[in-house]
């Protein structure tokens, strides 16, 4: 069985996932308060950090397991809006994307497959939530596959009822602005059961399964 | 830097870890009641289980995170006691032991290395705690080495100071006899940061990390 899954997405008190005004400064624009709590080494595994392994950790290392394919959207891939400028931009990662696996970046300007030795490999489609789950599915080979955000990615696939399961982590802040995730999805819990945890950090881990009931 | 743990050690709300009377048939004695909300196809990651992803999966799902080999005792390979007998036992999992790394078996009648086309390896080896950690450590490449079990070897690594990371599951049951974990362990938690969490299925889990002023 392959699965839809979305890992370590934070949201704020308010709802919240990420910040407006994304510059190549500022990856995640005004929300970077989000990741307070959030040390990205750790989701290939707890072996990536050295301090102490805690809940919160073990709960985001589920990131990299058994996936192999990732949707994400163009915004997350990069701040520039329109066509592609002539830039040499290949994404914040630098030489070695944390990805390792065919990643599907959703945008309305298709151009050129970016890979790296690593694995990982950049390819834009201009294609519905439904068209980049299928290609991602068989790039991923049996694997899972990982919407990857940003969050109005996420709430475009939960809308179209795409995704099998969802790591949320409510982090204890106000933002008071940014991209909401929750617009637009009223009565969403009907659909999975929830299992709810907080954690010594103060951060409350969600996990959303999707009901046996409502198969794909 | 290379840590030494363990990992989804199951113990009743009376401290047994195991059962006594381990035979072919009942490899963890009589206690296979510790087992019943664990599925060990999890260990690999969340991805190997069709049930919900819950947060006791996720946990569990760290064993195979980064470890480059693993130290078990002899009651945990086989029932056998004493000098082997030529009976073709090569441990309980049949031709692909879920290990898939170098794994040191404590005993005090060494033996032939067994070896299985998926990485693992079965040790033999009549060595003190420090001396078998040295080996896995050699073999483990800068990886993680893994405390396997059974819980007298667990115990006796604790009591050796040897261990990093203890994850342990309490199980919310009585057994009322076993293998005692805590015995001649009173002030461990002095040498260790303990979180504990309690999931929807009962169990409460502990992550026992050893205090940086105590270093090895």
């Amino acid at each position: 069985m392959s699965r839809t899954r979305v890992h370590s997405l934070l949201v704020s008190s308010d709802g919240y996932a990420a910040g407006d005004h994304v510059t190549f400064e500022k990856p995640i624009g005004d929300a970077g308060a989000l990741f307070g709590r959030f040390d990205g080494r750790v989701i290939h595994g707890i072996h990536g950090v050295e301090e102490p392994v805690t809940v919160d950790n073990a709960l985001f290392s589920m990131w990299g397991q058994g996936v192999g394919a990732e949707i994400m959207g163009r915004r997350k891939f990069g701040p520039q809006t329109g066509e592609w400028p002539d830039d040499g931009w290949t994404g914040w990662w630098g030489d070695a994307p944390p990805f390792r696996t065919p990643v599907f970046v959703l945008t309305h300007h298709p151009r050129d497959v970016i890979e790296f030795d690593n694995g990982t490999s950049f390819h834009f489609v201009d294609a519905s939530p439904e068209e980049a789950l299928r290609l991602a599915q068989t790039a991923a080979g049996g694997l899972d596959v990982r919407i990857g955000g940003g969050p109005s990615t996420v709430s475009e696939f939960l809308k179209a009822d795409l995704v099998d399961f969802l790591h949320l982590a409510i982090v204890p802040i106000v933002l008071g602005a940014g991209v909401r995730i929750w617009d637009d999805l009223a009565g969403l819990e009907e659909r999975f059961s929830v299992e709810s945890i907080s954690t010594a950090s103060g951060l409350t881990h969600q996990l959303w399964n999707r009901n046996p009931h409502h198969p794909r």
